[in-house]
């Protein structure tokens, strides 16, 4: 049996968004935030972990890429992973002595600027838990990572508590249904090209918690009452409702981040011209059918049920003509469905390739160890790319 | 001596703004709101009333073409003129009892979207007290017309106080200082050209209104605030305060909108490539040298000290070359000044016509009457267009 332990994990995709910091160096929330986590087979990272007594030193490559092993979120993760280890005896003092080997890659690309870092972190907890043999809960280390990817630790729709913890203990992530729950949810990613710098999510949060005043009655008032209605729209399966909470709270998101000083923007022209479809959409379905939510960045992500996606498919392919059609949807298998005059008629076709390409993916589950030997290191400890 | 009276009145454009009403028939607003009033020389409306006992029925002619009287919002704006000259006995009973022909037009596009409106009604509210020697404030009735009507009724700084009266009659506007405090205060309005249809201000505020939990935040306690600051600074002339207040207002309003459900998007991505230019110009200055402000559009309204135009003007113009230079810059003459290599590096020149061209004005003058008997109506009290 191989001493190297190899995990894949998600990307989540919150609905209620988390924005602001209550403790910057702890990673901790000013507001309780809810996700979805997709399915691993169409995006995840993997990452491989293993600790020789004969290593130098802490090693890491990510993407291929040796990276410094000094960055502090990645070092609080370590020391953190092994006070558990210590705390709960799993591993022995020897063993916790070793230096670790890491080696991670997500099979999407990162330019599409899409939670990688909670997954990959979520991933880097998850193995690390498995090679120190950590039970307990390991999302409040994942949150040092990155806070989202404290999300990422479980399948299905997730909360992560805000906590009130000063020490952060508190600020943890627990599953609300599992990925059988709602197996119907599935989800289009459409990656807008952009051109644009965005302010980083770091910066970002931290110029609205400093300036903004809207952000304050987010966080009071508005987002702990739809944190409960949309737990209670996941628990009944209430898509309507779900859907319209989950733009509501995109909207609010990117609202607070406007009336930052200076102001956070990450959708654009072609970000609105999707929201505006999508509201058109729904308009013309007679009931809401899909909901978008944008992260700090422009790509939508579309929520909607099975039975819906093939119209949808079609509506996108119709409206955002593609250079390259034959790349155009990657991801799940999408039916198509010729579309009724009456929704072809909601919006004319645009220029081609303002919409890059779409993922078509569904609600998945967590991290999971990787069994099948397809490690990411070899025998050596080292990457199997160099 | 002719029976014809003409007035010229000013566009304002606002620094604390209104955005949702109270009474939607009465255009009464949920919260104060503060503007300065433009140059009539730049930018005006001109409208030409008159009343005679053989016209046949009221008329009136909008930029050359004749328009139906049957507006509710025109019909009150007349109601109320009426009333006023009836209750101070202004004029004879047998003058109330005449038809009136209306002739007003604009000096600037309309296109541009710039408070046409409210120049407009302000211009013929004005006109119409004139005409039946109404001699107490019309603020209240120009509101009826367009809500910020009733500010462009005064030059300089104006505020325009909500009032809390059901019937609307403490919904006024009263000037701050007039157009001799701060001569230095010049605007620069950039417009932008844009292709996106965007919600009316009636629908968008209605919408906000309904739909917007942070609007009520803002209207509660960031506008009160900000009213009283921005008014402190105007009378000391502070121009970093009254920037900073201005700027963060504008962001405030376009978040607000944002979190209507569905939501408003009026800035473009060129809008906000102008609100990040500023910030670096400010920085790059070293302290708060412009401010930006968006209306219900994608146009930016900058305001600036004059002895900052030449730069301002030598920055945009290396930022946003034009296909038509010569006609790029409008208005008052504006010098320029060469660049110095650090601002030529904040930014580096875009693609042609972003900009459409841009309008230099200064704060001004209320509304005047016209005595040169350049009227819009002739002789037989027709336009002299027809």
């Amino acid at each position: 049996m191989s001493d190297i332990i190899t995990v894949i994990a998600p990307v989540n995709i919150a609905v209620i968004k988390y924005w602001g910091k209550r403790d910057e160096d702890l990673i901790l929330p000013l507001n309780d935030s809810v996700s979805a986590t997709l399915d691993t087979s169409i995006m995840c990272a993997k990452t491989s972990v293993c600790a020789r007594a004969d290593f130098k030193e802490n090693a890491i490559w990510l993407n291929g890429k040796k990276e410094s092993f000094d960055s502090p979120r990645l070092q609080n993760c370590l020391r953190e992973i092994k006070l558990r280890a210590a705390a709960e005896k799993s591993v022995s003092e020897d063993f916790l002595q070793r230096k670790v080997h890491v080696c991670s890659e997500n099979n999407f690309p990162t330019a599409a600027g899409l939670a990688s870092s909670a997954a990959g972190y979520a991933c880097l907890v998850t193995a690390l838990a498995k090679l120190y043999k950590v039970k307990s809960d390991v999302s409040s280390i994942a949150r040092l990572g990155s806070g989202s990817a404290c999300r990422s630790v479980y399948g299905g729709f997730v909360r992560w508590h805000a906590g009130i913890n000063p020490n952060g203990t508190d600020s943890v992530a627990t599953q609300i249904v599992d990925s059988t729950h709602w197996p119907e949810m599935h989800a289009l990613i459409l990656v807008v090209g952009d051109t644009k710098k965005k302010t980083s999510s770091t910066v970002g949060m931290r110029i609205a918690t400093q300036t903004s005043e809207l952000l304050k009655h987010r966080v009071k008032y508005c987002v702990p009452e739809r944190t409960e209605a949309i737990i209670q729209a996941i628990k009944q399966k209430d898509f309507p409702k779900f859907a319209e909470i989950t733009m509501k709270d995109s909207n609010q998101f990117h609202a607070v981040a406007l009336d930052s000083y200076p102001p956070c923007v990450y959708m654009t022209d072609v970000s609105h011209f999707i929201v505006d479809l999508i509201h058109k959409y729904n308009t013309a379905s007679g009931s809401v059918k899909v909901a978008y939510t944008f992260d700090a960045g422009p790509n939508a992500c579309l929520y909607l049920l099975n039975d819906e996606v093939p119209k949808v498919i079609s509506l996108i392919k119709h409206v955002f003509p593609s250079s390259k059609p034959e790349s155009f949807i990657t991801g799940l298998n999408s039916e198509e469905e010729v579309l009724s005059p009456a929704l072809m008629s909601i919006c004319e076709p645009q220029v081609q390739d303002l919409i890059k390409y779409v993922i078509h993916t569904k609600v998945g589950e967590g991290p999971t160890e990787i069994t099948d030997g397809s490690h990411l290191l070899n025998e050596a400890g080292l990457p199997k790319t160099e």
